[in-house]
Parts: C-alpha cells; sequence; structure tokens
C-alpha cells in the first residue's frame, strides 16, 4: 500500500478494498465477511432517530481531538439532543488524493476507539478519492441512528416561560482551541477541545422525565446561535446573565484579545438544556455526578415575551444578543 | 440572498438559516418549526437496514439526471440491495464558496421531487461550507434507514452453486454517458444515465422468498467488481457469457473507440442477482414487468470451484475478468 492516498483508492476496485480492510475495517473492528451495502440491525421498535453531519474542521488534529473524534462525538451528541440512546453510526470519507495514509489511519483509529469505548458501533460506511485539489484533505460525513424512549420527548416547542437554561460547562473551549492554533499562539495556549460524546449525560436526566423540555448541544454558531433559534421555536424571550456564563479564564482573555464572543464560539462536548424551574437543582446535581457536567450552571431563564435572546450584564444592564450574521469561523467543525 | 454560495452561508448563524430555509425546506417539503437536531420516526420494530454514501460526481449536471438524484438513488439502492423498504433519508451538504445558488437549489429540487414521487422524504440533513478551491462545487452524503421483512436474509455468503446470475438491464449506460460528456464527445451521445430509484423492483421479488440470494446495485467498478467481490465472499466461480450481457450498441461502440470494458463502468439503476436456478424464469419475468426490469437477463451461473470470475466469449474460449487495479474513472458517482 503506497503510503499517500491515489486515486486508484477510490476506484471501487482492488485498491479500494484493500484501503477498506486495511484501514477501516481494521480501525472499527469489522468483520469484512459479513460486510454489506447496508447494516442491518435488530430494533425492539418505538421511536427511532436518525441524523446525519458532515465535518469539514480544518485543521485535522487539534489539542483535545481530531475530525474522527468531532465525527463520532457530534452524531452520537445529535442522537442524544432527541433523548435517544445511540444505537450505531455511519461514517462515509471524502479523500484528497495525497493523503498520507498514516493521517487517515489515525482517523480511523480514533473513531473505533470511540466506537468500542462507548458500545456504540460504526456499521456502515463509504470511501470516495477526489484529486488533488478537489478537496482539502479528507472530510467526513457521520450518520446515526437511536432508540427514543417511549415517553421522551425533547423539543424547543415545549419549551415555557419560567424554564431554568442551563449549560453543561464552560464554553467556547472548542472554538477558542481551534481559533488559537490557527492564529499560531497554540504555543500560549493551554485550552484544548471539549470534544466528547455526551449521550450518558444526558440519559441521567431521563429520569426527571417530561420536566426536561429541550436539548441541544451547542456547535457551530455557539449557544448564542442556540438559544437565539429556542427563543425563536418557543416564542418567548430568553435571559442569560453574563455573571453566571461559565467561560475559562484564557477563553475569556483571548476573546478579548482576538475579537470573539465565546456565546458565538464552537463547542464540541457542551449541551444545553430547558428544565422546568422546579426541576432545575435536581438537574444541576445530577450533571454534575457526571463527568462531562463537572462545571454545569443555571445561566438563564425563560420569560413571557417577544422571541429574543437577552444577555443581562454584570452591571445589571440588558442587551439583545442577536443571530450572528456573516461568517464566524469557518471551517471550525 | 446573494447569488453564489459565501463562508458565511456555513457559519451556522442567520445566513446559515436562510439558506436552510430557502433551498433545503422548500425543495424537500419539510416544517422548519418541527425540525429539529435529529429527526424522529415511529417504527413497528423488526430489523433495520442502515447506509450511507457520498456522492461526488463531476459533472454535477448530465444527460439523464445530477448529482441529487444519483444521491437519492444511490441511498435508496443500496437499502433495496438489503431487501428493505426504505423509511427515510439524510442528507449532507459540503459546499464550496462561489457555488451557484440556483444550481444548488436544483439539486435540492431533484432530490425533493424524487422524495415526494417514492413516498420517501429526506427527514434530516446538515450544510457545511468551505472555502474557494477546497471543495469542488457540491459533495452530497444520503444516509438511509429501511425496514427489512423478518424473512429476508439477502446476502453473497448465500449464493450458492448452480444459481443464476441476473441483471436488470443494459450495463455501463451511466459510466459511458459520464465519460462521454467528460470526452467532449457527448454531442454525438444519445446514452444517458441509467440513474433511477430500484426499491419497487427489487420488492417485487419478495414472492420468490428465500430463493433470491443476493442483490447488489452494480454501481462503481460495475457489473465486473460486484460478482468478482460475489465470487471471493460466496467462495465459488461465476461464469457470465458475453453473448447474454445486455449493453447498448452505442455504450459497445463507444467503449471500444475509448478502450473501456462495459462490465467495469458504473452502474445507477441496475442491480444484480443471485437468484436459485429453478426460479431463474420466475425472477426474470417478474423483472421483465416493472419498467426499470425490462431488459433483464440471465448473463450467468454459478459453479462449484475457486473463487473468481470467468466470461465465456461468443467464441466459446473463456477468460478471466479480474478485480480492476488502479484508476477506473474517478468521480463518476
Amino acid at each position: 500500500m503506497p503510503a499517500k492516498i491515489t486515486l486508484a483508492h477510490g476506484s471501487g476496485g482492488g485498491m479500494s478494498s484493500r484501503l477498506i480492510a486495511d484501514v477501516f475495517y481494521d480501525a472499527f473492528g469489522t468483520d469484512g465477511a459479513k460486510a454489506n451495502d447496508a447494516a442491518v440491525l435488530s430494533l425492539a421498535g418505538g421511536k427511532l432517530a436518525f441524523t446525519t453531519d458532515s465535518f469539514v474542521v480544518s485543521p485535522l488534529f487539534f489539542p483535545g481531538g481530531n475530525i474522527g473524534k468531532l465525527a463520532f462525538c457530534g452524531t452520537v451528541n445529535d442522537l442524544a439532543t432527541a433523548g435517544a440512546k445511540p444505537v450505531a453510526l455511519a461514517a462515509s470519507f471524502i479523500i484528497e488524493e495525497g493523503l498520507e495514509l498514516e493521517e487517515l489511519r489515525l482517523i480511523a483509529r480514533t473513531m473505533g476507539e470511540l466506537a468500542a469505548e462507548t458500545g456504540i458501533p460504526i456499521v456502515t460506511g463509504d470511501t470516495k478519492v477526489v484529486e488533488k485539489g478537489s478537496a482539502d484533505k479528507v472530510f467526513i460525513t457521520t450518520s446515526g441512528v437511536g432508540i427514543v424512549p417511549g415517553e421522551l420527548n425533547y423539543h424547543p416547542g415545549r419549551i415555557a416561560p419560567g424554564d431554568a437554561i442551563i449549560v453543561s460547562g464552560t464554553i467556547g473551549d472548542h472554538g477558542y482551541c481551534i481559533t488559537a492554533l490557527r492564529e499560531g499562539i497554540a504555543i500560549k495556549s493551554n485550552v484544548t477541545s471539549d470534544c466528547q460524546p455526551l449521550h450518558t449525560m444526558v440519559s441521567s436526566l431521563s429520569s426527571l422525565g417530561d420536566g426536561v423540555h429541550a436539548v441541544r448541544d451547542a456547535t457551530r454558531g455557539g449557544v448564542g446561535t442556540v438559544l437565539n433559534e429556542w427563543a425563536a421555536q418557543a416564542g418567548q424571550e430568553i435571559v442569560i446573565s453574563e455573571g453566571l456564563l461559565p467561560v475559562l479564564d484564557e477563553v475569556r482573555g483571548g476573546c478579548g484579545m482576538l475579537g470573539l464572543e465565546p456565546l458565538y464560539l464552537a463547542n464540541e462536548g457542551k449541551m444545553l438544556f430547558a428544565v422546568s424551574a422546579g426541576l432545575a437543582d435536581r438537574a444541576l446535581s445530577i450533571l454534575r455526578q457526571h463527568p462531562a457536567g463537572r462545571d454545569a450552571a443555571v445561566i438563564g431563564r425563560v420569560n413571557p415575551g417577544e422571541p429574543r435572546l437577552l444577555l443581562e450584564t454584570e452591571w445589571g444592564t440588558r442587551r439583545i444578543v442577536p443571530v450572528p450574521v456573516g461568517e464566524i469561523l469557518p471551517r471550525i467543525c
């Protein structure tokens, strides 16, 4: 096998088979003899969650992860937002001719290790290769299926006045980490991406039943974008308090220097929850018992009013946090 | 909305929302108010088929279809190879900055029309935008879920000596169409891509029960590659007859001129079946009643013997059809 990806690796012929067997079957623990165009899974029935996301992050490797970890966790977390127990993932790779095979292997291995750790197998996939210059190294699209327990229905439409808004930890870590890396100040940065699977943290809240109204991972566009969408979908006002937002000191300082707003920075391991006011304390204590939720905090509340997101500053003033317009940070995930 | 895609369309902010609402929700008939990160589907239980494929075809538009049609049909057909009734698709778009919005709209509309015609909705999706030069116009990854009737188990491992090999129509049309277009002889070509959904054709064979052993769409790598894989997975010899292969006259002539082998050309609307010998005639007559199977033909048989694919020429000689090595036709699908 040559050390770099060639167009022949995408031909569908012998080189493709060898690439798939050597890199992906090996990393994902796939039994090649049983592989087929579509995976078949047995289900007990009920509600199926189904999601997909493409990942184009640049650079491919960063402190705390790589594109494969992002792709795995991103889709697991999207399933979790529906309250689903993830059952299986699919992974499709678009590879630029010339990619170092070793890079691809590292990425696939990361995904395989996450599959083993979480018990969520990667059951089907695809590989395409395009000419040098027609893609940037590798793009990954992961899709996932999961089972939603019958009684759960997390949806922003269920957000109601009085709800507490909870975030599961510090905000902006992933976006700041990638930006610092690109800006070449990585050497001074200790911030790593927060990229991690959150499905067990979300399911730990299932004991609160339908007191949990909405769940969303605050990825591209950040907490500010998700809460704007929630305000619009719920038709209510959401007010968050600057002083309650968990932000790492280094992220806060770096954002000041770079002119970035942590509220708009991507997170890859943080969830937002809208929870009935009376259950907020219980939700917090449950979340904080989970390694991914140690820094969980109530950051705001839902008020009756026009659909908008307000930020209460530490001086007591209020300003509208708009939906961001224009380019924030391209290829952050 | 500007006429070309900008990085801001991929920001996750306001421009992203407008792009998604304007291009995709509109084309796919999505109720934006109900949209969420993961789609939730109700299932009766049983076996779930799950598949994914990326599409990178160049050019985006060709006689008989476009990348959106390929992406829709390719995933529907992969579900069909498992005997599944397709339930829903997911579609994820990686878009190059600068793409004409109108091209994206045409592609999305084609997918939406196919969803309406087939009754298979596109229930979830994602959009990423990368800088000019980091992708080539647009890549689409579609994933699909479907329900497999309990009794069906199509798998190459079930192929047995005596089985008839059936192809559902003329071979190489898609590969030839794209090649002709690229070689600039399109003006002389009347061959259109065979890209079409095949799930209803496959399910029409369900009355044959487990007499149908394996089903596969002969896409990238063509009939020659699939039958080599089948021979290897079944551990048997497959012999096909040159004189029985349905090939359009123009494809045969053009392949001669271009030095191509129709057996290795991609098909996007043709299925291969391995069927118990005694059921071959019934299978053929059922297939020929379906618009996509009018030219269905028995092209060969399975023999006990070492795993390989043989071609019987019209002169009665036999040669091995090898697994193709090296680049065949990049970005054919």
